[in-house]
């Protein structure tokens, strides 16, 4: 017997649509995102994979896909968990600013370590100051970051899905993860046991749900690498993540 | 000290729109009940009154009310709990049938037996007929009712009102319930002691949000009958919904 866990990243933001940094401010899905998080719900349903407990990030984007996904599915009612520790890599510093403008910046290589190396996390962000989340109120005593590479959101995530994930996959329930992409690439390092250099090149499409199978003893996939319920939206879409600020 | 509970009925939904008996059918909101709900969040933000934990049925234009009012005052990432005790009084076999026909076909006093006597229901609805939900997977395994008069869906609602809401309020949590016209009034009838003939002429109105500040010791009212966040539209709303089906 297998578990069956899905990942959804959210939906296209009005900061994607931008080519701004985002991190951790919270900014709203666009038109676009909208539709791309009703789609995920529609091939939820014409896959007949039913989620019957969802988990999200604290981020609007996500709390929305989430809601528009389950809406079309027509499973609105299923409960729900929220954790900041599902919610996109803190991009420190460089959140609010232009990806073109910082690649010319800072050159391909800095550029490139910053948001591809595993485990260097950008500048970290003041606190106080515009793009920061240090005084609010949903973090209230949570140990949140300045600044995290991808090592950092797993050391922060991997918490969270031991404790709230895997008891309702154990419990037989298909869990629904709506989170971020690095997130989801955090998650997705850890269950296809993915090599510190192999993760740079793994990118998550937005709004295409992508299935683990997982095995009941060792929870780890039975499918590595998952499945995209629209492989080749998800191959299109993944070409595009990777040439962002290009 | 006081706690503060939020009630807040959904806007309007395509049925009542439509002027159908609704109950348990979960149909979603009409543009004019997305409107009202963002609407609600706006009442929500402008007086300060920030939801630290919401409470919904599992009826979709419930749940999106939630969603958009939450959205709207910026508290979609607070905590939700959602049970089937806080849908909507369950109309048995009159769910689906036009209320202005209802009240040609059966006359005025059964009508209003149906719609206001606090514990007549409305004749029980056929199992496996079309807007049943017996084999809804919402509510498999729930002592759910196949028709309800108010009386019931306090019976049905008092639980989770002790088990789930009121330990939010005695954590001093803001509790914000997004709920339906009869799960409102029975929540109403219970905390200002209305009795049972008086509860008939009391009506909630769609999208504004009624605060109760609730005494600490008692967890009774401290401004009886609530207050509403737009007393003017509530009013208005108030008396449009009396005269519904006429």
């Amino acid at each position: 017997m297998t578990y069956t866990l899905v990942l959804l990243r959210h939906g296209e933001s009005e900061w994607n649509a931008k080519n701004l940094f985002t991190g951790w401010v919270d900014v709203a899905l666009s038109e676009k995102g909208v539709a791309e998080a009703k789609r995920g719900g529609t091939l939820l349903t014409d896959a007949g994979v039913l989620p019957d407990v969802v988990h999200t990030s604290l981020l609007r984007r996500a709390i929305m896909t989430s809601n528009y996904a389950l809406d079309a599915a027509d499973r609105l009612w299923i409960p729900v968990k929220r954790s900041w520790r599902l919610n996109e890599r803190h991009y420190g510093d460089l959140q609010g600013k232009d990806k073109k403008q910082t690649l010319e910046q800072y050159g391909e290589e800095q550029f490139m370590l910053w948001r591809r190396s595993y485990d260097v996390p950008p500048p970290e962000i003041e606190l106080g100051s515009e793009f920061s989340q240090d005084s609010d109120p949903r973090y209230a005593g949570e140990p949140i970051p300045r600044a995290e590479a991808l090592a950092q959101v797993l050391d922060r995530a991997l918490p969270y899905w031991h404790s709230d994930i895997v008891p309702d996959l154990q419990a037989g329930k298909t869990t629904l993860v709506a989170a971020h992409g690095n997130s989801i690439r955090a998650i997705v390092k850890y269950l296809d046991d993915v090599d510190d250099a192999t993760i740079a090149g793994i990118n998550i499409p937005t709004g295409i749900p992508l299935v683990y199978h997982l095995d009941e003893e060792t929870l780890k996939p039975t499918n590595p690498g998952g499945t995209y319920l629209d492989p080749s939206a998800a191959e299109a879409a993944i070409a595009a993540v990777a040439n962002q600020g290009r």
